[in-house]
């Protein structure tokens, strides 16, 4: 394929994983355009920065301060934190064509469904994101580790569209796979975020080591694990036991890491209680699932998280 | 019954509970020696202090810094923090003639048991102290709202000698009730203090008002107490179902009231997790109860207060 050939592209959302995985096919020729606030200006003056593998990319992003100046695009991908999805409604329609494509790269449940609703389903992709990026300076990203995205349809087979958006981000040097059943992709990364990133905050800032270390927190994780199993598996999404005895055995690995949503919590940003927590228990609650950990564990997430 | 019938006391932490209780009976003229570390000088150069009911009450206190001072005694009011019990080890001894008994105030379970394990167990008496009490300066306790105390022998019915000290305590204008089925009262009391003491950390900082505000917590305060209710059944301490909607609903005049546990949190002093939720999670699991919210809640407490 021609790296021309997912036409234009807007990212909705640029904080670091919209000027990642927006810059990278930028950066590979793609015509690419941002919505950028904050880091508007400096971009303008100083271009887009993006560190990664030991190499530093600059690019002159063609940055946009209203989704109105950038108009209908193929292809958008949206990055906003799930907690800002309202703003969506006011920014999503001037982008919008017949056959435009709504790409959610977001956490959690409840994305595709809030896109799908107002833009209707066939437009609706979603992608997850495995990577550790930090916005490290105005219009600078930098890319510690990982990386790899997981692109599918929302309630559909791989498309060709899906398809030809995982080859352009593998030219860009993206780790990049098609997955044909999204939701069950979310719901497995779900079985790690749900436990590791909730108790390190309603453990008042436990890292993965400190969750592994103390005997009680662990088996604390592995128990919401089994009700995230439960709630999978009675809507469609079977995940095994042995899935989730390896989520807890690779986290080993992470030493002292800190899950993306105690960093938020640390620095006083939204966390996406909702997108993280309540829509899988909602939906697993209604499929008949018992999740007291769950339920408890979000009761206090959006406590702690309020003030 | 004459004041002095209770023979020599001796009042082993003389925080402000202990400096309460102890100082009332010394007020109506029984023998009292406290036992104090930060405020023995300022008690000994300006004596004793209790602020109650509009009235200042001062006492010239006997104050020791050591047991060994005190010597044998005929009671014993035991006012540690659950969590310095291994400090007994040392205290309690030079205290011990034949028949001394001794009378924990102290929170939560297993200090009944700490006690008869190490000196028998017809020495041992309890009591539930409802009070509202606060160190308001050095060797000065004000009394701010209730203050009864149920008294009862450890695994025996009531005796004399509860009687004795029931009578002593009305005496000091003190409402006091001579209990039963003490442990019965121990669970009655951690009905409410289970749920509220550990959600108001757990939720960083939740007041009795917030947590009743709040939809999902106060359901979750609720479904604690029914694992409650259920650890205590099969304990031999039957509960019924109303007491906990009951706790529920005397809870609303409290408004934003911290609970104690709270209060020792926010000043970084220890608090009490082994007696509160520790203990009555070991024996309810060992009675075959399932407890999956205060096994989570206990979980997050140890991890909280440990830092």
């Amino acid at each position: 394929m021609s790296s021309s050939s997912l036409g234009k592209i807007a990212v909705v959302g640029s904080g670091a994983v919209g000027a990642y995985y927006g810059g990278m096919l930028a950066h590979t020729g793609h015509d690419v355009h941002f919505l950028m606030r904050s880091d508007a200006a400096a971009v303008r003056a100083h271009g887009l920065t993006i560190k990664t593998g030991g190499k530093t990319i600059h690019l002159n992003a063609s940055v946009h301060e209203q989704t109105s100046n950038i108009g209908p695009c193929n292809l958008v991908l949206i990055a906003l934190k799930a907690t800002a999805n309202a703003a969506l409604d006011s920014l999503i329609p001037s982008l919008l064509g017949p056959d435009t494509a709504l790409v959610t790269l977001q956490n959690g449940l409840g994305n595709e469904e809030y896109l799908a609703q107002r833009w209707g389903a066939e437009r609706v992709m979603g992608a997850l994101c495995f990577v550790c990026l930090n916005r490290t300076a105005p219009g600078e990203v930098t890319h510690f580790d990982h990386g790899s995205i997981s692109i599918g349809e929302y309630q559909r087979p791989i498309s060709s569209r899906v398809q030809s958006l995982v080859d352009a981000f593998a030219h860009a040097g993206i780790e990049a796979k098609a997955v044909a059943a999204l939701l069950t992709e979310r719901w497995r990364k779900l079985v790690w975020n749900i436990p590791f990133n909730g108790l390190s905050i309603a453990a008042h800032g436990a890292t993965v080591a400190d969750i592994l270390a103390d005997d009680e927190l662990r088996k604390l994780a592995r128990d919401l694990m089994s009700e995230v199993l439960d709630a999978a598996g009675r809507l469609g999404h079977p995940i095994t036991a042995e899935f989730a005895d390896f989520q807890i055995e690779r986290s080993y690995s992470m030493g002292p890491y800190k899950p993306s949503s105690m960093i938020d919590w640390e620095h006083g940003r939204p966390v996406e209680v909702d997108a993280i927590w309540g829509e899988p228990l909602r939906q697993g609650t209604k499929a008949g699932a018992s999740l007291p950990r769950l339920t408890m564990l979000h009761a206090l997430l959006r406590r702690i998280t309020k003030s």
